[in-house]
């Protein structure tokens, strides 16, 4: 189960990545190895004709994954994002995109994890991405 | 709906390509936009320790696909492999291995799906891919 | 050989993409099938630590390619990117990032690329990725 | 610089993974952080049409990829293929296929590499994958 809460989460990123906060994006739901991300349709995101870019996709899955992450393992050990796969499938509507990420290995030293993305409101996947994880070894206290 | 059903593959695998029968897999489902298919536990695909070989996981996974993309467009143009993306997750156990595959776009020039790789019993999965085609434009009559 | 300049490229993404001007960077060189490009060392690509963000490695590896891209076929028909793969390798230095990218494939339908990314002034790269794109038809005139 | 010759990778083969003598391949050459592979056309690899198949491609890049990281941390802690990404670029000529694989990065726990594939006597790329690892820790004797 997740040791941080949608709250805590919140507060970590607040203290730990200010600069994110520019990026529109709200945690809505964390499981057991599942997380539920919205980004804001915003214009920061958007390219020509009000689709959501390409690279505010990618950086939507890797935080994505990386907060499922964090609420899995804790603040304990930092993850650092080793590989991310995305493919792009579809152009998005001008809505927000709904992120859902799944952890498909939690070890003790890699993670994997798949994320669909969606259009709000869409069934048809617009991109779908997998992110590999490196979890450096605890400190001893 | 797929087009073709399994007795309709196999018959397509034993005309066109022959040389898949050493592959010791089966076909056990085929739905709209989604696919099951068995890797024999078989010497083989085998790595010292009787673990499959990550080469025989991504033929799986490669052919997986590909038989669901044949299944849901018909035998007439044939897709051609663009891309494969493999996570190796866990260790197979000595097992078959069920690839249960799942098309997220089926366009007119591009198609791409995931497909999760299971040893047969086991509830988390020993691989996952993502492979892409592109489909060749229809030959006019 | 290119079609196009670095300073037609330019002229292109202030008229087409104005919004890519807040990504601070630079084409620096534009060869046949190759092209360098620039990451200004700058607060908005930073992480915690002045290491450059991966989502600003992923989106330079982007920029990149399709720079290379439309310098080779002009901006007739509008590439679209259909997949990116990238693994983070080392810690970006406190520096600007150098992206080399290189055409892999130029068909008429689909382009594949490669990118490898440096922190200016260190033999070893921070980050390698693939690119593929969709090269829509040519309207007839 | 490696730390077992092309000699010594054979002999090592042959003792622990005997069942690749059946994948019809040669070391042509290692050398600091390069390894140079060459795949023999034979019906094993062929699809209808006399073209080396997808999986043959993947199998080699694996292998010469595993090879060369073999070759330059000698044969003590063995490495486990975690990813493998693969771009398909032109269907392979009626010949040898020469996979020339490069270390992108060799860390005390991860390993990422490039693999670039031609038919033999030609200058365009057939292939071209990346393939990391996991390293296991050092038993300490």
């Amino acid at each position: 189960m997740p040791k941080m809460t949608v709250a805590e989460l919140e507060a970590f990123y607040a203290t730990h990545f200010p600069q994110l906060s520019s990026f529109r994006f709200k945690i809505e739901e964390v499981e057991d190895r599942f997380i539920r991300v919205r980004l804001f349709h915003h214009d920061l995101h958007l390219r020509p004709g009000g689709t959501i870019s390409g690279p505010s996709l990618m950086t939507l899955a890797d935080t994505a994954m990386y907060s499922l992450l964090l609420a899995m393992i804790g603040p304990v050990a930092l993850a650092v994002t080793t590989s991310l796969n995305i493919n792009f499938l579809r152009k998005p509507a001008a809505a927000d995109v709904i992120a859902q990420a799944r952890l498909l290995k939690l070890g003790s030293r890699l993670a994997v994890g798949e994320v669909t993305m969606f259009s709000d409101g869409d069934d048809e996947p617009v991109a779908h991405a997998t992110v590999t994880y490196s979890i450096p070894p605890r400190r001893e206290p």
